[in-house]
């Protein structure tokens, strides 16, 4: 079996199947065209290169697509290329699945929404229940592929889902340390929190954002999702104080301003689910980056991470 | 006739009228009883104290009424004070008009709420007049009356309406100066920007805020406002792109994150209508200071101003 | 029975015992000297005032004795204070325990001391738990009764084990959900994170800390718990990067370089410890705040909550 | 007619004529010389790149002067970028006028000179207008062309005219406004807020900057024009109140510390100065902005707009 | 021989002579008249109270005057209080001088002021020694007296020139170590860097400041001295470039925006300069600080620096 | 002779001897491998190309070796690139002392060791001089060649020694004009404060730093310096207090806590060692800053220096 992107190395020939998440024709600095491609498997992504092109070539690849490459990989700038030697698109008869070369969250679309549907439904308040199911559920199309980020934490197919779901569970073990916290609106601050990124990306079906969405830069995903909240507690005829708190939880769980939470948490739930969703975003990156690095090792500095370097201890990595 | 409140000093024996803004039973610390005051006329806002009373007097005064005072002017901690050495309520035969008691704007209400309505007539767009004229003549009856503030520019009665008056006109102005300025959204943003302060403070008739409301603290007037917007655009069946355009003025206009404002503005409308808002709350603040210094004085430090001193030039002030 | 000091109110007559937290002869600013005291009972804190008094009464009562008091609740500058009517040290025949009036955690010590071994003999790694087993038992007797700081959160009677405690308890489920965290490193890196206050903090065995040492002062708590970890690691022989990861822990635990930590944690372990702590420390404030304020109300800004307001629901409160 | 730069799309072939802003000889990444190239016409500015070129091409153009050039638009690291197929001088039978290539203020200078010079005699207090009249005139030359900024907003020959006009015909609607202003203040204030950038930038007469004096990167232009006043005003023989009051509104203009001003402004007139910039500047920059975007679209992040991306509305500009 | 103010202890019973820095009359919280004090000696400052006082007692009294005073110590919020007992002005019988009883420079003016011209003959450059010199004989009478601030460092009666004559040393140190600097320059700086303190502040001949001066508040001594060294530049017919460094020098001391310097220093002896004012200015704070605190004790938070606590070590201090 | 580093021009032809201070194989953007260098002589550093070269070159070359090296300067980006010719390891024959190509301090390393110690013999009290001497000594090996950093001040062979050394120079101006500072406590300060850069960095014996130590980035050489002490101290059997207040001032040297120190100076020899520190890094920076500009110019913004220019004065420079 061939090499996945994660395991690539500087000097390796590879051959391979890709999906083609970008492509674009562009001017090298001596003035030659070449085809500048993003390419990805389930593992990783890679910038690839294919030189000494034409014009017509970009018209043969396109995005969302699955390719045949052969190439080596070198490195540029601190980064791994692959210069792309041989290159031809998926035949019928490669008998290949999309999913298989798609950055996917570790668990299946369906599993993960029944799973998120069962803690719904354990939510006792009628209000909360319903706003939250039928949120839910009218998102159900797009949450089977959406991501949670166009391209931080989570920003893979059904990344959207797997966040909610690994903060409920957290949210779930809270509740039993501290006994006070309100289970239904807190179950259903996490559910909702980032149920508008819908709203916010225009991602394909295979969990690529390619762009944001008008409202979504004017507004942002937090505003959004709040005036969505307004608009079902409306149908569903909720009591005032549940839908404004409901609408507290979205607001300020980026906590700081300049995150975009104008007002800070109010509510000990409110608090809990920012928390939860730190921690979540920071376990996924951390996690993602010590898979590259050896034992005894740093990373590099990661933007997300407050351009942080991470240490892969030896004593435990042996 | 008697002195204004304005114009006391420190050593004056004072005789007059004045509106009950707040009224509380405390214990000083010699562990005495004694009311305390806030008074107010059309000029300005005293603390007064009542020595050398009984528990009973408290429920003899009301906020919101007007009474007839005899005292003397003393400074405590750098402020004036009225030490009340006779006090009783108006009665029916002392003939006042409370309106002559309360701080208001220079302009009647219903001039202008008028004025505005042609301000909103003016505007061309279908979308955007049928929103904001909506929203208006919804709050019609607390436009009356509302400050803009709870304690700072413009807390008086009728202040948001003069406040939205006064920007109209700056924003004419800058209409014909950068020509290139949608006039339509322009108008709109300053009529709405502040109309959810209904929503976020509790007024009486006199224009004096006792407190925000619930959803005042837990969302704040810009998210508020934007719920409204929200509501009214379904209502008038209007176009998107205007109703987000809007709303993001809204969200907008306080310019700085942790001012509450999670967007900057992204349109040139959204941020004249910033200016426009910080100009004239400024001005406000520096006309009443400068109003209360000599020529060649300092004011102390305003909080309201960045905690600046402000000077009052001699050679245009003799 | 007679009230606690949670439930005073404005007006209430009351009699009972208290513990003495602190006392001090002033004089008031009308030349008069009376006696200030900081009472306690085990559901909270209470200013309070003895008038009329002679120099010789404030060597009659003594910081860490229980007295008995009659008197009334009054307000002073927005706080409650007890104005003292009758005074007098307990006598054996009021046949009192003193731990019934000192804040203190909701488990004994005793029983938290053990849970918490149990997790350090849970720790699988030799050298973390010799390390950290060291440590918890050679502080044990201080443990018994230090809290967790000086005023804030945790401040009381076994404050520190309960910190402790609860942290584990989170920690353990953070492990089922993050799998790819080390149990041995987070384990120890919560025993050991606040060992130190032990010694940067002087308490009595009440738990009440009257003042920081100089060490602490000059070092902190962070950088004496370093100290130690060094000593005890050259004790047990311990491995160099094991020792390296546990004051790296320490180190890294506040997070912000204003806040105490000159580094960030750069390993996952790290970043979990410090989401517990902060969580915790939260968690307590909040539920404190929370059972002073009435359903629909909001509490007065609280300074270690970044000067928030908190919001009490009415929905799941009445 | 050929096409404007503002016109320039990736993949035209374009032919006209372009003022050489800059030119420098460089070497590319692959070791080969190659000019380098700023054109401007009266629309906009391009980069330009000669290849295959010798050591001598260089001495054949000059900054400031015209060239015909024959080439081709692509796109490089985001930017359009002119590759450069045929150049030459302009012959003097092309017949061309230098100013039709210079990006300049949309009024004539010597017209601009004149409006602004009414409204200098329009100020009623003799030492200020005195001072003002002095500066501005003895400046006069230089006001012809400076810009008002290097790279920055109104960056273009008669920019600082340009600047001050606007900027007063804003005063002029704020007087109307506000009327406890000080109109002579604010004229004055306006006129010489940036007069010493002529002292603090090197401009050639096409109002292109090549650098900052050395006076200029020392103490900056509002120190540098605080001195000019003070000269000014001993020999205009001004009262001092006067001469500071100007000296302050200088000082204060930039507002923020970090932006260059020590002092906030501490009268009015300084306050609304500080906007006019600020708004001019904004109007400017945001108006650029827009006409190279399509409506429903978004810039690319503008640094000079606190890195906003700013949005084209599609409803009114359809 | 009466005790000093620093020797003050709560609970004393003192009697002494004293100069009275400021006075006013007051209200207390009950409604009485007092007088309130503060009072100096060579040694420090206390407050003082003259309770059952009658309003023509404010006139007996006057700032700048010496008082004999009995009375005794108390502790109001923190600080030491003189209550006065019996209190009369001093005759001429007492025989008194009153600089004993003024807070002075450990150095008397007259020799001060004659070794900084020492250091100004030793400038070797003609155009500095001219400016500086120029400026420094200029302003000799109140160089006698200035104190070198309004209330924090050097805050005594020829402050100032202890202040720059300290630093003259550093400077001189400074010279030896990094021998690239250019002494000239590093002297005049120094010298110039605070004299117009002069023109920001009234002070009167005790070296005791009542207030900033007009042009002080809105220009600040940065601004003033450089337009001071533009004057004599023009009156001693300096070198360009020497008078811009000079005004570099000053404008840029502060080092920090915020703190008044819009210009960071671009010249090595500019650096030095800061960093000689402000080690000066914190040894200075830091000997009194430490003069009034026990071996092994803290000294309060010292709001001037950055509100941190001092320690005396007590290994040296015993 | 041939050519300095320092004296390197555009266009220069060069012929020479240098250090290879760092070698790699890259690939360029038109995809041919070529040989990276950074070069060094006594003088300076600078980047060099060989281009053409076969993937055998690399291993020809070593880092801490010296080469012979023909070629020409070119700009490459605003700085000097050498475009290397011809090249080859240098001969036995061209009797060569590495010591010459070596970026060093100006005084020889076994000289600055014994000042330094003599420094050290005149502290006073037994457990400083004991502490500081031990660690010195034990360090003797590496300080003979360690740099005060990896890439700022101080970044060349003995720098370590040499930054100390002039700190110690500094410190006994500073006791002759601030009398009431600690001498031993200063001295042992100074002498201390990197220590344990030489644990924090792995430099070779050319001063050249190749990385940071895993437990440099885990706690840093102000951590490392503090347990160093900690050890030390117990060896010697030091007074507590004294060792303390040694660790405090390690920790509090870099003052700002974004900076790495926790607290800040609470006693002034802890203050007066972090401004030596300060100044001894800017004054490094500034003096080498300088030699590299012209009378009359500016240097680049340099990033060691806030990203300020600097300005070399013609006056004193001609």
């Amino acid at each position: 079996m061939s090499k996945k992107i994660v395991d690539f190395k500087v000097g390796d020939s590879i051959q391979g199947f890709f999906l083609v998440k970008s492509i674009k024709l562009k001017t090298s600095s001596n003035n030659k065209i070449f085809l500048d491609f993003n390419l990805t498997d389930r593992t990783g992504e890679i910038n690839a290169k294919l030189w000494d092109c034409t014009k017509e070539d970009e018209k043969k690849y396109s995005e969302g697509k699955l390719i045949k490459v052969k190439g080596s990989i070198l490195e540029w700038q601190g980064k791994l290329q692959l210069r792309i030697i041989k290159i031809r698109n998926v035949k019928e008869e490669d008998n290949l699945i999309i999913d298989d070369y798609v950055l996917s969250a570790p668990e299946k679309s369906e599993i993960m929404y029944e799973k998120i549907l069962s803690y719904i439904d354990n939510i006792d308040n009628d209000d909360i229940r319903n706003i939250v199911s039928y949120l839910f559920k009218e998102n159900k199309k797009e949450l089977m592929f959406y991501p949670a980020a166009k391209s931080n934490h989570h920003s893979m197919h059904g990344g959207l889902l797997y966040h909610i779901l690994t903060m409920l569970r957290g949210a779930e073990k809270f509740l039993e340390i501290y006994t006070f916290l309100d289970k239904d609106l807190l179950f259903g601050g996490v559910v909702l929190h980032d149920i508008a990124k819908i709203n916010e990306m225009d991602s394909n079906e295979l969990g690529i954002v390619s762009s944001y969405t008008s409202e979504g830069e004017l507004l942002g995903h937090i505003i959004q999702g709040i005036k969505q909240i307004e608009k079902v507690s409306e149908k569903v005829d909720a009591n005032k104080e549940i839908t404004v708190l409901l609408q507290h939880m979205l607001l300020s769980h980026h906590y700081e301003p300049e995150f975009g939470s104008p007002k800070r948490p109010m509510i000990p739930e409110a608090e809990i689910l920012h928390y939860l969703d730190v921690i979540d975003a920071r376990m996924f990156d951390m996690k993602k980056t010590l898979e590259n690095i050896e034992p005894s090792g740093f990373s590099d500095k990661i933007w997300t991470l407050h351009n942080r370097k991470l240490y892969k201890a030896k004593y435990n990595n042996l």
